[in-house]
């Protein structure tokens, strides 16, 4: 028997027009470097539809990718929504990925169009030869004085948006792909993910519910994760899906010009990478601000640094864990009732987890290369393989041999980790990461958290280096804080009581900086090249 | 193109094994006449996959319908997940009807089964030989000595459990029907909503955004809504799909038992219609809790008693609009952002309104009879339709010539509405309560908010009387509070200053009690029935 309700489809498309309809007074707010460029919601969906109109009018293929190459702003939520409203497929390139990375995604996507920002045109254009299928280029212009290319492919943005007229879209099929995102590129090339309305909508309703995000009408959200990033860890859509008011940071993304913005305009909700907080930490600390959450993933959250904010900022680090994979959003540490009583320790403790999942996402870890379930006692560990209407199913043609499915259906992540009775989840590191010492693993992570307590370091990562009898040993990149002296021996006594003696790491050097990925990552890869021949000295 | 995501069914049994995986230590707390019984999601989930297990037992069909007639309760939210998980669709019979019509509803549906609590048997069992479908009578002790029929359709719930292994269930096409609710019945006939997963699903994560009821994980949830009253208004999945424990009154459903539930359970979250909340307000005025949120609909909610609650409990009513068509709940009246600064009238003016509908639901007013949408300008009035994926398209095997749906694919409601720029609703009364005098409509609801101010007003219900002249009259049934003296010249007075002039009721009859109808509405058909001969005394 069937359930006897209307099939109505879930679409982007109709979280605009809900936007549109309820909430056209609230306003989107874009920083620049001549101050914050406000808006409505009613303006932008104005613009969406005559956006949807110039799409028709360069000739974009029914299922045509739009690329965009540009930050966080309300054009670029023009952009997240007229795109896939129309049928066609969003691709938000990663305006600091490498030359060779943009033409090879560009191409790899097929891109027909990109709409990029004036203030990052430079490093598009250069390339524009090599990205065979692109056939506009459209300049936004966010400021600054950047010269725009006198080529017949290329318009601008205000020229194309002043001559349209706004259209109605409706998609009809929930299954449709709506946008295109490739991962991170940390480990490798970037693989290429392709969401559909149906699973963008049910990612919206995930994140805003209390237990993930927790987003209402009455949130001003700023999303400090790039737009181009993971589908901006769901932000973009469910703002509008719930009413919230918008602040986007635009270029101005220096920890300063963040703090002066959640500051000044009220932000209640705001997320990123680690390294950002990090950086907005000194900015922010005993400012009077009305933070309500501050969602944070895409790598491993320090504990030192969620206790930081709750010392100095007056709220911890809301940790979530996903992957672009996942649309991003998967599992989240929101303190849990069971806590509440809990000491400041426990409390630190459990925000340092990935946290548990939503409804409508499962995991379990496996022994590696199996489909064997490990037991969820904290202590097992194993590859993290998730599944759900709202994870990938498998890359966009994936090159030969990467397979991101399971034979039983589940999705591979590429992270170990271990799962307590609960259910919740504590990423011990990625399978490239992990430091293989005499037949058994060392979690990276876990030391880079304990290094990180220490007061005086401000940043530390560690990988595996070659050693001829335990095959791997650790090696302790630090970076120390502004104005501090610190020696090998004062970190290594002070991770001492912490972790495992053969944890230890064979060695410390102190280095400026920890290099960082394109979305501000700590960079393993690079620091395993430069100490690929390292001879403890 | 197609997105290449997971196709995850949204269904019944994936919140159930989420709930079962991640919050197993959760609690459910039943009370009864010798105080409350507790128990965790983990024993309800044993109990549960063991419940899926009898009904194959018991040879019911696929897609048999299964009756409850039970109170709110840890065995009776066993049958809200087990039934649906197992292909099966749940009936949620309501206790409060008369015999003829359970009689009607259970043929109707073709009930295979009842599962009853021991304390309502009485009322049933007088018309079990009328149900002819029934085959299974499933007794549920709840406490009592309500003697058990000896018959072979009788069977104890507990020895089914004892006797019964754990099964596994997954449902396939989230398309399947789940359950099956009639509407109560205050118009007419009740008529049957059948609900699929799907809509099921959605529902749930609409009415967990903070938007709505705004529910997690560190929630105490009391479903005050009867399980056999619209899907409970979406509670009893709700909470287990965030984890939130929950706390059901069981047949203690008078006022200060509620009261006493809500103050020694630490409940956070609570829900049901107008009267309940009436009844309880002297309860729970002056005492020390933790909620949060009082949700309130089923019929106008007036101001003056969100008010009352403001001021001696300690927060407003959280009015929500729905039907049982719309699985229920379709708007909410959340406080907006741009009221914050606003005056207590303003905001209690809010609060008095159905509000607007969560992303998923569209709302229009027509002109009756028409498809042609009136303007939001909170003036004009007409009959509210919506449409969405929780919106019902037909009734269960309708009586001819009833069309829920109108040619162009949206659901009629029955109800007047006028609609704001924001897209907020204001419930003007039901069609067939609306009164016609002189050609022009009076809204009854308006009349009885107006009286309902009175101080010394415990309860008023306003119908149309025939009139020579003007075709209906308005005539107001007043209930005077306890220990209070009010003539009719006095109520007069009162709403002169808050109503048009014309609206001003023809009459004033005090009466002890407004009659109510089974899930404790204000009865205006019964009211009507002895009214329809009224001569101005
Ligand atoms: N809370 C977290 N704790 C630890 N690691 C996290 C957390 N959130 C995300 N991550 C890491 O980020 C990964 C997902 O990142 P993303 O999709 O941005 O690309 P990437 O994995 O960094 O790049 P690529 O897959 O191209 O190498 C996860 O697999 C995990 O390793
Ligand atoms: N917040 C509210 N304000 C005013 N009326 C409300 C509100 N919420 C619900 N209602 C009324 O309740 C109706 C839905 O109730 P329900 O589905 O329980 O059955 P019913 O309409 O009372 O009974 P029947 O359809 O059998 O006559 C709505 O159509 C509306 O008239
Ligand atoms: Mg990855
Ligand atoms: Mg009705």
């Amino acid at each position: 028997m069937r359930g006897l309700m209307q099939q109505t489809p879930l679409t982007i498309d109709s979280i605009f027009r809900y936007t549109e309809r309820h909430h056209g007074d609230k306003t989107i707010v874009t920083n620049s470097p001549t101050g914050p460029v406000r808006t409505t919601y009613a303006e932008w969906a104005v613009r969406t539809r005559k956006l949807a109109g110039v799409l028709d009018t360069l000739g974009i293929s029914a299922d045509g990718r739009v690329g965009t190459f540009a930050w966080n702003s309300a054009r670029h939520l023009e952009l997240y929504f007229a795109v896939p409203s129309t049928g066609r497929v969003l691709h938000t390139l990663n305006i600091r990925l490498f030359p060779e990375q943009l033409t090879y995604i560009a191409n790899h996507a097929e891109d027909e169009a990109v709409f990029v920002d004036r203030t990052v045109l430079p490093l598009l254009w250069p390339l524009i030869d090599t990205m065979t299928t692109v056939r506009h280029v459209v300049v936004m212009d966010d400021g600054g004085d950047n010269e725009i290319p006198d080529d017949p492919r290329v318009s601008l943005y205000e020229d194309h948006i002043a001559a349209a007229e706004p259209v109605d879209f409706r998609v009809e099929d929930e299954n449709t792909a709506a946008s295109m995102c490739y991962t991170s590129g940390t480990t490798g090339n970037p693989k290429g993910v392709l969401y559909s309305h149906r699973s963008t909508v049910l990612h919206t309703m995930a994140v805003v519910q209390p237990n993930v995000f927790g987003m209402g009408e009455t949130d001003v959200v700023m999303p400090v994760v790039p737009m181009f990033h993971a589908n901006a860890w769901g932000l973009a859509q469910a703002a509008p899906a719930v009413g919230a008011s918008m602040v986007f940071p635009g270029p101005m993304m220096q920890p300063k010009a963040l703090a002066d913005l959640i500051v000044d305009e009220g932000v209640t909700f705001t997320a990123g990478v680690p390294t950002i907080w990090q950086g907005v930490l000194p900015e922010l600390a005993g400012r009077e601000h009305v933070l309500r959450d501050i969602g944070c993933g895409g790598s491993a959250v320090p504990m030192a640094l969620s206790e930081a904010y709750r010392e100095r900022v007056g709220l911890p680090i809301l940790q979530a864990w996903g992957m672009t994979e996942t649309h991003p959003v998967a599992t989240s540490a929101r303190l849990p009732r069971r806590l509440f009583d809990g000491s400041d320790d426990d409390k630190a403790a459990y925000r340092a987890r990935a946290g548990i999942p939503f409804m409508g996402v499962e995991v379990r870890i496996v022994e590696a290369g199996t489909t064997d379930e490990l037991p969820w006692d904290d202590v097992a560990t194993g590859e993290l393989q998730v599944r759900g209407s709202t994870t990938a199913l498998d890359y966009y043609n994936p090159d030969a041999g990467v397979e991101l499915a399971t034979p039983d259906g589940w999705m591979r992540t590429g992270d170990v980790a271990a799962i307590d009775p609960h259910g919740s989840v504590r990423i011990a590191d990625r399978t490239k990461d992990l430091i293989k010492s005499g037949g058994e693993w060392i979690s990276s992570v876990d030391l880079e958290n304990a290094i990180m307590s220490h007061p005086k370091v401000k940043e530390a990562a560690v990988i595996g280096i070659p050693d001829p009898k335990w095959d791997e040993r650790p090696l302790a990149c630090v970076v120390v804080a502004e104005g501090e002296e610190l020696t090998a021996d004062e970190v290594i006594s002070h991770i001492t009581p912490m972790v495992a003696k053969w944890w230890l790491p064979e060695a410390v050097e102190f280095i400026d900086e920890v290099p960082k990925t394109s979305v501000g990552k700590f960079s393993k890869k690079d620091l395993r090249t430069r100490f690929a021949d390292y001879q403890r000295s």
